[in-house]
C-alpha cells in the first residue's frame, strides 16, 4: 500500500483558525438571535479593490476575449513588465539593487514561504520567532524538518526566538549558529517592527554565520516611521543572505485575487554536503518552472496598476483607512485600561490580556461579553500566551462599535 | 552555510522546451527575414476565452470593486458553488460518485500533479509511462524519489512503462508490484487513449496490489468515442485506488487564467510504516490549507460559467475547432506519406519520424525546410525517440499552411 508522509502526523490537530471558527459557531448556535458579532480575528482585508486595479483587470479581461489579445501560458516567473515595475518602485527607488530577473511573481506568499523549503536540504537548523505565523512552523513539520511536537507546545528541533515585552518584541540574535531564520516585520501577530539599525544586526549575524534569512515583508505598506526599513535589501549585505517575501494582499487588498512575489538575489548561495557552492536563484527558477505555471495574466495587469500614480494614491488611501482604524483601537483600548502594543506601523494591535487570564479565556470573554472575535496569542506559539491579537481590517463603524463594546464591558 | 536540496542537481540540464526555444531563436537570428515560423510545439491554446467566462469574470470583477461584493480569502479548497457544479457535471452526470467535498480547486494541474508528492512517503515505488509529461518525472527527481540520471536517459529507481507502436501506445500492466502509477489519458504526448475495458485492468491491478493511480485527465474534453472514459471514476473500484487531475486549461482555454482541480475520494487510504491506515483526503486537505490560499474569486466564477448551457456550447465549439485542426493534420500528413497516431480523441498528432532520422534531426529538418516548430518525441523519454509531436492548438490558417509546407518539402 502506498506510504504516506508520516511527518504530517506530527502536526497538532487544533490549527488556530478552525478552532476559532468552531467556538464562534457554537456561540452563534447558542445565541441565535444575536447577529452582532464583529470579527477582528483573521487578517483579511475588507475594503474593495482599488479602482485602478479594477480598470486594468477589466481591460485585460477584454483582451482575453479576442484573438489578438488572448494570452495563454505566461512566463512561470511572471511577465517582465510587472517584474520591471516591482524592481523599480519597490526596490530601486528605495536604493535597493534588485533586478527584475530576481523577482518571481506568484499566487501568494503563503505558497512561496512554504514552497521555498523545496530547494533546501533536510539538515539545516531553523529558527522562528515565538509567537509566529503558523505556516512557517507547519510547513517545516510537514517537510520533515522538525522532530515531534512537544507536550508544552512547539516542535523538537526548531529553535524558538521569544518575542515579548521583556525584549520589546524584538527577537534576540541567537547565541548559536543557525542556518535559516524566519523574520517577519512589521510583525504578524505582534505588530512590532525593527529599525534599520536593529535589522542590520541580523544581516551581520547572517553574513558572519553564513545563514539564510527568510524575510517576510507582507506588511511593509503599513510602515509610517522613516527609520523602519520596508525591505531587508535596504540593509547593506542583505543580497548575500536574504530571501524576501512580498505580497499584494495587504496593500492593494488582493487576498481574494492572489498575487505576491519572492525576491531571490542572484548572489545568494547554498552548499552541497561536499561543499560545492550552488546558486539559489537557479534552484528556485527550476522549481517554479517545473512545479508552477505562472500567475493569471489579468491578475498581473491588476498588480501592475498598483504602481501607476492613481494606483499608488488608492493604495495609500486604503492603508490610511486601516491605520486610522488601528489608531482608534489603540486609543480606545488604552483608555479602557489595556496594555497594548503594535498598531502604529502594522495593522495588528497586540493586547496584554488582563487579570492573568489565558489567551483563550480572553477570547471567550470578548466573544460573550462584547461579541467581538479576535485571535488568542497562544495560537501563534507558547510565548504568545497571555496576549491577544486584534486586526484593524474592518469597516470604520465595526471598529468603532467593537471598541465601544470592549470599553463598556 | 545553508544546505541545498541536492536532488535538484540530478536533473538533466536540457529541459525540453527551453532547448526548443534555443534552437528556434538561433534559426531566427540566422534567418532574420523569415517571419513565417508556425509553432505547433508547446500544448498551449490559442483561441479567445469563451464569452460566458468573460461575462462571469466581468461580473465578479465588478463585485470586487464594491463594499458589498468584495471577497477576501476564499476557502483553500475552492468555493462550494464551483465544487458542486464540478461534482454534478463532470462526475454525477457520468455516473461517477464524486462529492463536492472530494474536489480541490487549484491554480493548475502542473502544481497539483507535482505537489501531490508532498503527502506521500519517500519509499514508494513509482511507475511512469515512457514517453511521459516531463513534470511527473522531474517532480519526483526534485523530491528525492529517484536515483541519479542514467547515461542512456531516464533516472534510476523509476519504473518506465514503454508506450510505442509495439503495444499500440497502451502501457502494459507491470509484472511487479508498484505503489504509484502515473497514467495520462488521452495521452500527452502520443494522443493515445484507453477504453473503459483497458482502464478497468489498471484499476483491478491497483486494487489487487494496493497501488495508487495518479490519473491525469486534462485532455478528456477531446474524447469523441463513447467507449473511452472521461474520468477514471467511470471504472468500478477507482474510488479506492485513484486520484484524478483535471483542468480548465485545455477545454475552456484557461492556460493564462489558471484553474484546475484534483479529486481525492474520501475512501482513499495510505499507510504508515507501522501499518496504520491514513486517509489521503485528510492529508491533502491539510496540505492545501497550510501551503495554499485558494484560487482567485473572479477565476472561480469564470470556471463556474463553463458549466452553464452557454458555456458548455462554447467549450464544445472550441473543442470542435481544435479537433477539426487535428483532422486536417491527420489527413494531410497521411497523404504526405507519414505514419501517424493520435489526433482522434486528443489534440496531439504523434508522427513516426521517417527515414531513420532522430527526433531532434526531424525537429531541425521541419524547422529549416517547412518553418514549422514541433516537439521531438525523445524529449518526453527514451521510448519517444523516433517520434515527433504536433499540436492542434493553432488557428485554422496556420494549421493549413503548416500542413501544406510539410507536404511540399
Amino acid at each position: 500500500m502506498v506510504q504516506v508522509n508520516e511527518n504530517y502526523l506530527k502536526l497538532k490537530a487544533g490549527y488556530l483558525f478552525p478552532e476559532i471558527a468552531k467556538r464562534v459557531s457554537i456561540y452563534s448556535e447558542n445565541n441565535p438571535l444575536n447577529q452582532n458579532l464583529i470579527k477582528l480575528g483573521i487578517g483579511d482585508v475588507t475594503e474593495p479593490l482599488p479602482n485602478s486595479c479594477i480598470e486594468a483587470m477589466n481591460n485585460a479581461l477584454l483582451e482575453m476575449g479576442t484573438n489578438a489579445g488572448f494570452k495563454g501560458y505566461g512566463p512561470e516567473q511572471g511577465y517582465i513588465w510587472l517584474r520591471e515595475k516591482i524592481s523599480k518602485n519597490d526596490f530601486n527607488n528605495r536604493g535597493c539593487e534588485i533586478s527584475p530577473e530576481e523577482i518571481f511573481v506568484s499566487d501568494g506568499s503563503k505558497c512561496d514561504s512554504s514552497n521555498i523549503l523545496d530547494i533546501l536540504g533536510d539538515d539545516n537548523s531553523i529558527a522562528v520567532t515565538d509567537p509566529v505565523y503558523p505556516v512557517y512552523v507547519d510547513s517545516n513539520v510537514m517537510a520533515g524538518r522538525t522532530g515531534n511536537s512537544l507536550q508544552e507546545g512547539g516542535y523538537q528541533g526548531l529553535i524558538y526566538l521569544p518575542i515579548s515585552e521583556a525584549n520589546n518584541f524584538k527577537p534576540e540574535i541567537p547565541s548559536q549558529k543557525v542556518d535559516i531564520i524566519y523574520l517577519c516585520f512589521p510583525n504578524n501577530p505582534t505588530g512590532a517592527t525593527l529599525t534599520k539599525f536593529e535589522l542590520k544586526k541580523w544581516v551581520d549575524y547572517a553574513i558572519h554565520n553564513q545563514s539564510l534569512i527568510f524575510y517576510d515583508a507582507a506588511y511593509e505598506a503599513f510602515i509610517r516611521d522613516n527609520d523602519i526599513p520596508h525591505s531587508i535589501y535596504e540593509i547593506e549585505g542583505a543580497r548575500n543572505c536574504a530571501i524576501e517575501f512580498r505580497s499584494f494582499s495587504k496593500n492593494a487588498g488582493f487576498t481574494g485575487v492572489r498575487c505576491a512575489y519572492t525576491v531571490i538575489p542572484k548572489s545568494l548561495q547554498g552548499t552541497t554536503s561536499c561543499g560545492e557552492k550552488i546558486n539559489l536563484w537557479n534552484l528556485w527558477n527550476r522549481r517554479q518552472s517545473t512545479k508552477f505555471n505562472g500567475v493569471n495574466y489579468i491578475v498581473q495587469r491588476g498588480a501592475e496598476a498598483v504602481y501607476s500614480n492613481k494606483g499608488k494614491n488608492e493604495v495609500k488611501q486604503l492603508i490610511d483607512f486601516y491605520m486610522n482604524n488601528a489608531a482608534i483601537m489603540r486609543n480606545k483600548l488604552e483608555q479602557a485600561g489595556f496594555k497594548i502594543f503594535g498598531g502604529q506601523n502594522a495593522p495588528y494591535v497586540w493586547i496584554k490580556v488582563p487579570d492573568q487570564m489565558s489567551s483563550w479565556d480572553f477570547f471567550d470573554y470578548l466573544l460573550e461579553k462584547a461579541n467581538v472575535v479576535g485571535t488568542p496569542g497562544s495560537g501563534f506559539g507558547l510565548a504568545g500566551e497571555g496576549y491577544f491579537r486584534l486586526s484593524a481590517f474592518n469597516s470604520l463603524s465595526n471598529v468603532q462599535n467593537a471598541m465601544d463594546r470592549i470599553s463598556n464591558i
